[in-house]
């Protein structure tokens, strides 16, 4: 059954946290939970929910899957570190790119990350730490997006009818499930974690492989990590939602150096949105796309084309894959 | 032997028509020469310089490749005929469509262009009709980057150590080989073209199978033909030195009514320039970019996302295949 939507309008925050830290102490009761933290906005708060409701019977991981944006386990741990929360750092780069070899189509790589998230590296976390419970960052647009059959996220199960105790062997609990983006950015405020942190662009689950058209290899991987960096340090002074680079399978005729180059294009894709469920390519200044380009291109082996995305969500969505 | 640059400075218009025309007619002598006039301003500009030396023992053809624009054939040989130029219509889309099927790279893609054009249809017109010359509208942008191995051109031969009489059975007359775009525009004008002719955006020579990444097949052209009306409609207005519609064998996530739609993606790209040699996106306003990413998405089936190329020739190329 679907939790009821808290609306922006009517989220008392104060109120929501002390609801959900008791639903949370209640369910959990005197056992213990673990959780997976990417130190995007939806999961750091759920890590700080939980926390405030168990202390140390929360067990919070970081898995290192390969896909993650360059310095992000160092960033996260040392973040958390300073608000008094311990995590673990778990390196499962192996596992995840095993999992992806040979993989291209977008639902099927979801499907390897799902799967390799969920059953091989957590199945193994939590039967070491004995929880019943793993608590997960679900919001209300996942939820609508995977009924609505637009895309199917990560972090959903009971919405697609899969009981996650009978074929993970932990239940899962949601707190942020009635909210979107805009009400997690506030309870995240309230709850202490840093601007970085609350203002944070989103993040897919799937990571950067969702950024990558095609196979995701390590060294795809590698690329698609590189023109992110230039994409953040670029676009992070803007009021944007979401500001992302991807590379195409495709190839391009590109030249260097008065020679043929048959190189790779990457495509910027960077939206005004309030919550995800509509969204709007926003109107970068020209000073601004033209650096994106000479640096991406300058910077980024192999790159000899980038694009920027123009279509409006529909009929785009915000993620390519 | 590479002929001398003539620069748009030094250009004497009508000596330089004066001077072709009397080269092309010594060349052929008594006989009589061919030639294939796509519409595009180089073989426009070719036709009226061999008319103009030849008349009636010039004979030229409108190849329907299957490759062209939208109600090219008709517009061509409609204002050729206003302009007292008889123009024969070959349809050789079968024959074009063949030789592509199957063929993904695209080096191979004008290679089988290249093969078709000049061994098989243009290798039964010259028998038919006994002709000695072929004109062409080869400039000397083309010869360039052929040379420079950036982009095997279709049109360039003897630069490559190809000698097309041992080869196709005819001699080929390149009498623009001296100029570059800007060059031809202002002699198209002086031999009578109309604007819409001799400022004509340019066209590649492998036509809109240079505009699909990956097979170009008649769905996939059709797709891209229909892109390109539009893209040429919304630009026309511009100062552009070229736009085109690309159409990605990549395919991305988008939705419609609501449900997950695996889609097209549609790259536009519009260049600022002179003479082809280095070019600049154009700071196309963002009303333009979303009224074409709203039309494309709309009126062409299939695509869900459009993007715009914001990279510099070099390390891009004008076209992308």
């Amino acid at each position: 059954m679907k939790d009821k939507e808290i609306k922006l309008t009517e989220l008392d925050v104060d109120k929501f946290i002390k609801e959900k830290v008791r639903g949370i102490s209640s369910a959990v009761g005197k056992g213990c939970a673990i959780n997976a933290l990417s130190g995007g906005v939806d999961s750091s708060t759920v890590t700080m929910l939980g926390h405030k409701a168990l202390g140390t019977r929360l067990k919070t991981y970081f898995i290192n899957n390969g896909l993650m944006r360059e310095d992000e386990p160092q960033r996260v741990v040392s973040l958390f570190k300073r608000l008094g929360v311990p995590v673990e750092i778990i390196d499962a780069r192996r596992q995840f790119l095993g999992a992806l070899k040979g993989v291209t189509d977008p639902e099927e790589k979801r499907e390897a990350i799902t799967q390799t998230f969920y059953k091989d590296v957590f199945g193994a976390l939590v039967k070491k730490s004995g929880a019943q419970y793993l608590l997960q960052g679900t919001i209300l647009t996942d939820v609508d997006e995977t009924v609505a059959g637009i895309k199917r996220q990560h972090n959903v199960f009971e919405q697609l009818g899969i009981d996650p105790h009978k074929v993970f062997g932990y239940k899962i609990l949601e707190p942020l499930v009635q909210l979107r983006k805009d009400g997690v950015r506030k309870v995240a405020h309230v709850l202490g974690l840093p601007e970085s942190t609350y203002n944070r662009i989103p993040f897919p689950g799937p990571a950067l492989s969702a950024r990558v058209i095609g196979e995701a290899t390590a060294e795809r991987l590698d690329i698609v990590r590189r023109a992110t960096v230039i994409v953040e340090e670029e676009l992070a002074g803007t009021d944007a939602f979401q500001y992302m680079a991807i590379l195409h399978q495709d190839r391009v005729t590109g030249m260097r150096d008065g020679k043929r180059d048959f190189g790779l294009q990457i495509e910027v894709r960077c939206w005004d949105s309030v919550d995800a469920r509509v969204a709007k390519p926003t109107r970068l200044p020209y000073e601004t796309l033209e650096r994106l380009a000479e640096r991406i291109t300058g910077e980024v082996p192999g790159v000899v084309s980038v694009t920027y995305n123009i279509t409006t969500k529909p009929p785009s969505t915000i993620e390519a894959v």
